[in-house]
């Protein structure tokens, strides 16, 4: 049976590793940037424009909500190849999908699982200082613009609210452990979908 | 080891059956109205307070926070007395806790894991009027209603913010199964507090 788990989750949550480690444990494929790459196969833009685009996203909401300018342009673009990816893959295969509001994208397709990844800041903290190089006395205030901008994005691309509970199936804090956070979405997904 | 499980839920989400369930598949005691009685016995307010109480709590926020009405002064007696059953509850045994922003009152205890359920409208509404009696055109208004008196609650006596997914441990949305939530949230407990 096909089932797809979709994940948001808050930088510095650890939820990209955490989608990892589940579909390590599913033995089902992982996305997350690798889609841009497949969507920049599918779509025909370039993957130069993809890059490019990766590059410039720091940017994409700082006037406003941007919606005019060339780069909500560019990226509305990317954002649309994206969704196409993710819909393509999901009609495939069974698969762990990291952020890219693949929840939304996915909003009409049975067996889809949606997870949200939070924690606590100082974790968040301790997570962006030991594995992104993020300063210590910076890093509170760039997590929470990374975060600010997550949310931007899923709100204005989608009808829901990122972060809030009643918007996914699952959502876990990772201060526990990320292993614990394995387990308790391996045990729904398994007990969900009848698999040993 | 001892440890507790605190369950926040949406009115009409299955919530208080789940931790009733998982109680059980724990095999530890489960607590939600008993609490009140046990509350009763050990402030020394009376049973008649509480009962009376609980049939004014309609009312309690209905006159803005009604904060220096009578209700909200019987209210808080009556809070403050759950309050410290919760804690003396925690202080000498492993327990399910529904309601009562016992996630709250137990903020400084250790192995208290946290657990929010929502559900969609769909099934608050299916559930209501299967099990509470409510009246299918008047369910949706009288859910609403009643999930906001919850919000209300849970805002005004704590800190933080109801439903929020970085708010707690673990939310789980109803709509997949109940037994499903039982099951994801008895392989996190297990985990982290390593109980085969």
């Amino acid at each position: 049976m096909k089932y797809v788990i979709t994940i948001g989750r808050e930088y510095g949550s650890g939820g990209r590793f955490i989608g990892k480690l589940l579909a390590e444990r599913m033995n089902i494929p992982f996305y997350d940037e690798a889609l841009l790459t497949k969507a920049a196969q599918e779509s025909g833009l370039s993957e130069a424009v993809f890059k490019n685009f990766d590059e410039q996203k720091e940017g994409l909401f700082s006037s406003g909500m941007g919606m005019y300018s060339y780069d909500m342009s560019l990226g509305q673009k990317v954002f649309l190849a994206q969704f196409d990816a993710i819909k393509k893959i999901a009609n495939v295969e069974s698969c762990v999908i990291v952020g890219r509001c693949a929840d939304y994208v996915l909003r009409d397709y049975e067996n889809v699982i949606n997870v949200f990844i939070c924690a606590p800041m100082e974790d968040k903290i301790k997570r962006a200082v030991t594995y992104y190089g993020l300063k210590e006395n910076k890093a509170q205030s760039e997590i929470t613009k990374r975060n600010k901008k997550r949310r931007s994005y899923y709100n204005f691309y989608t009808d829901k609210e990122w972060g809030k509970a009643s918007n996914y199936d699952l959502c876990i804090n990772s201060r526990i452990g990320i292993e614990h956070c394995v387990d308790a979405i391996e045990a729904y997904v398994k007990s969900i979908f009848k698999i040993k």
